[in-house]
Parts: structure tokens; sequence; C-alpha cells
């Protein structure tokens, strides 16, 4: 596998601190027999919102200022995942811009074997207008 | 099959008028092969809410005074479903309340044979106190 | 509620011994801002699938005589269920008949509030023929 | 928006001739009112697995010798789709290696504005070791 977002993937795998437990669901399977390829996506979602209320970079829905959206998403395939599989769920911040920042990734089996990695760009909008503005210094500092 | 929302089959199969088409997901089967058991859902829904707008019954989310809210649903799977199986979703109004209806739901494969039958109550309620109200005149005229 | 597999609330509710817990996704939710008509039937196979292996009663897919279906699904939606919110998810044999029993359901949030009910039958089948088959000794005995 | 696998706009855009419709589920929606992040990845499967059967490429689930995967997935997100909204799911093959092809997607609302794009890497590879394996002369064929 070559992926773009991975420089080295020792020290790319170390950086993730920050996880949550996934529990493949039967629904989330298809019939090939293993996890649908859509459902990486479902488990992405869950993690990145934990991760963001637990470094407090949520913005609230009724704030008309500040909001974050997700500009773009994507998966590797490293490994079929099966039903009733207990994977562990990394997220972290690997880059910040001016007025986006970028998540990586990283689902790893109970033998810690990578099974999926990704990425996906976060964007700070202001949700009247629709046009991006800058991370607030508080958001840079927690994201630290 | 005995099923306790249908008394006469032929009878309760020619009273409904209004389907969808119904063209099945790849990520709607699961490991088993066919269509999951949550996936009828997703299309009962489809077809409840063009039917409805088609009888000019649903609410605007924005209308303070007046909702309809899904108060129970339930799914009799007859046949397994596959995969591009292109199936006609029926839905009907089969009974009218003061404050609720009932409509059911039928899935038809190519050959007419029936896949899925289903029912669910609809209520009228007060969205800001959650109360039922009575079916309005026009509502009921519409269901007719 | 007047629902018909709820004679009494208080003895059918202490009936139950067997939870999950469910934490509700954010893709779970939709555009009318809580919990979709969908979601709660992927809880509920999540329960069903997790409760028959604590039971000892799942068949394997590779067995050639002998597999349970699932032939119907209803579900009660007591009260609206929003974002994050952590059920516990109830499950319980309620009865059984020659081949098939029935599965009742019951989810409670944080306060033990019920927010959904539900049930469905399961049916022993032959999967090379799909007809119905006694349910065996051994499965009664792990019911009780 | 900077999206590396679109050069140049117009050129890319005029590239694609294989559409399927995608009418927006309630269910695919979120809290946020719209459709939710991961459903665009449902659409994307319909879509490539109609265009592949278009274009003959399919490979069946019980050939041993070979089947094609999807080895990772990406989608940029334009512009926000609501609930009821008819979309046009465009695919095509973009490029063609040794072992693998790039399938490009994007997705038009009624009055052509594009609302997303994605791509992902499909490998041929032998299902019994799960090693990559060269394309075959007649899927090339198919391809171009």
């Amino acid at each position: 596998m070559r992926i773009n977002y991975i420089d080295n993937l020792e020290g790319w795998r170390s950086g993730f601190n920050f996880h949550i437990p996934i529990k493949v669901r039967f629904s989330e399977t298809d019939m090939y027999g293993h996890v649908n390829n859509v459902s990486p996506f479902i488990y992405f979602e869950e993690a990145r919102i934990d991760y963001l209320q637990d470094l407090g970079i949520v913005t609230d829905i009724s704030n008309k200022d500040s909001a974050i959206i997700v500009a773009d998403l994507q998966c590797d395939y490293w490994k079929q995942i099966y039903f009733n599989e207990e994977l562990k769920l990394y997220v972290k911040v690997a880059s910040a811009g001016n007025t986006s920042f970028d998540l990586h990734y990283m689902a790893l089996k109970e033998d810690d074997d990578i099974v999926l990695t990704g990425r996906g760009r976060i964007v700070h909008i202001n949700p009247q207008t629709g046009q991006s503005k800058p991370l607030t210094e508080e958001m840079k500092r927690k994201m630290l």
C-alpha cells in the first residue's frame, strides 16, 4: 500500500492517542460476507464527533457565527473486517491550516493489525454565508 | 402465515393503488446473502413519505400546531429478497380513527409474489405538547 | 399506549435480564433532529444476535439442517431518542411454540424511562427446504 | 476547491457518460437537516456496481480465480444535499494500471450543479490468495 497521507507508518501510527471501541454489527456486513465498504465511514463519523467533543472543538448548532463541516473524507481498506469483530478506531489532528484542519483515522483489530486508515479535512465556516473563516486561537490551542 | 392485520389476502391486496419502485442496493444486503432485516423499514419510510406527499397529508416541519408522527411499525418477511431485485412497494391508508390512521405496506417482486407486508400507525399531534389531536376534516377527506 | 404484546407493564418489564448498551450515532438521526424510525431495528438486531449467542441458540450458517430466521418484527416508539444518548437495549424470550419463539425488546434511557418496545418471532427452519421444523429440546432448555 | 484527482474541471466533467438516478431518502439525512456524510458512499456503491455490470467487468462471486475489490474510496462534499433531491450520479473509468483501475464519481443536482465528486481504486485479485493480479485484456478492452 502506498498512501499519500502516510509518510512513515510507524511514526504516523504512534501519533494517535484517542480511540473509541467499535463492535461490528450484523447490519454493517454485506452479501460478500464481510463489512460493507460504506460502514467504515459510519465508524469514522462516530470517532470524529467523540474526538472533537473530547477536544472541546465542537461548535453548537445554534451558533450563528461558527460551525465546522466535513469537506472531504477518504478511506483505505487494508484488510477485510468481519461481523462481531471489536475494533479500536483512532483519530487525531494531523495538521492545521488557516481555516481548516486534517483529521486522520486508523482502525485496529484485536491483534493490533491495521484494517482501515483514512483522513478528511474539517473546515471552519460562517454558517450564515457558508464561507470559510480562520480557525480561532482557542481551536488551535485545543488541537495541540 | 397468519397476520392479524390481513383478513382476506385477495381483498387486502387489491386495495392498494399507490406504489414506488425500489431497487435493492448492495449495502442493503448482509452476510446471509440477502436483504438485511432492517432494510425493509427504509423502503417503508420512502414509500410512506411519497404517499403522504401524494395525498397532501404531510405537515410542514415549521408548523407549530400540527405534525404527524410514526407511532409504531411492523414488518412480516414473506420471502428472501436479493441484491438488485426490483420491488414494487405499495402503501395505503387502511383505517382512520379520531387522532390517528393506519398505513399498510406490501412489497411485490417482479413476478408479483408478495415478499413483505407491514403496517404502522400515524398519529396527529401538537408538536409543542406532544399530545395527540383529532385528524382534521381535510386530512380525512384526502384519505378517502 | 395500548400494545397487544404487553399485558401488565410492570410484570413485563421485570422479566428482562439481558441487555446491551447502545450509544446513538449521528448517522442514526434524521432531519427531524432525533433518531430515525429505521434505527431501532438496527439496535434490535444487535441485541437479538448477542442474546442468542449468549443463550447458545445461534445456528451455524454452515449447518445444512437447522437455521433460525426472523419472521416478523415490530417496534413501538414511546419517546423521541436523541444523538449521543446511551440506551440499555433489553431482549428476552417471551414465549415459545412448536417451531418458533417470540423475542421481546425494550430500550431504556439513562433515567430508566422506556423509549422503545418491540417484539418479533423467530422460526426454526430447515435451510434446504425453507420449511419450519420443531425447536429442539436443547433449544427449549436454553430458553428457560 | 483544489482536488488532486481533477486537473481541468470542464474536461474532467465532460468525460462522464454513464449515470444512475438517486432520489435522496429521508433516512439518509441527519439532524443537521441535510444528507449525512456517510450517504454519498451508498450512492457511489450503487453507481459503481451498475456501471461495472454495464461494462461487463463484474466478476462472479463463485469465480475462484478472479475478483475485483475496492481498495480505497474518497468523496469531496461540494454542496449540501437535501431530502427528496434527485441527483444524477455519474461514474467513469479514469485510468487503468497493471492490476487496478481508478473510478471517478460526480453527482449533479437537477440544475446540473456539482454537489459531490469522488474517486476510488478497484483492484483485480486472486480471491484465494488475496494477491493482486494483472487486469485481463478483456477487462481493459471493456474499459475503453
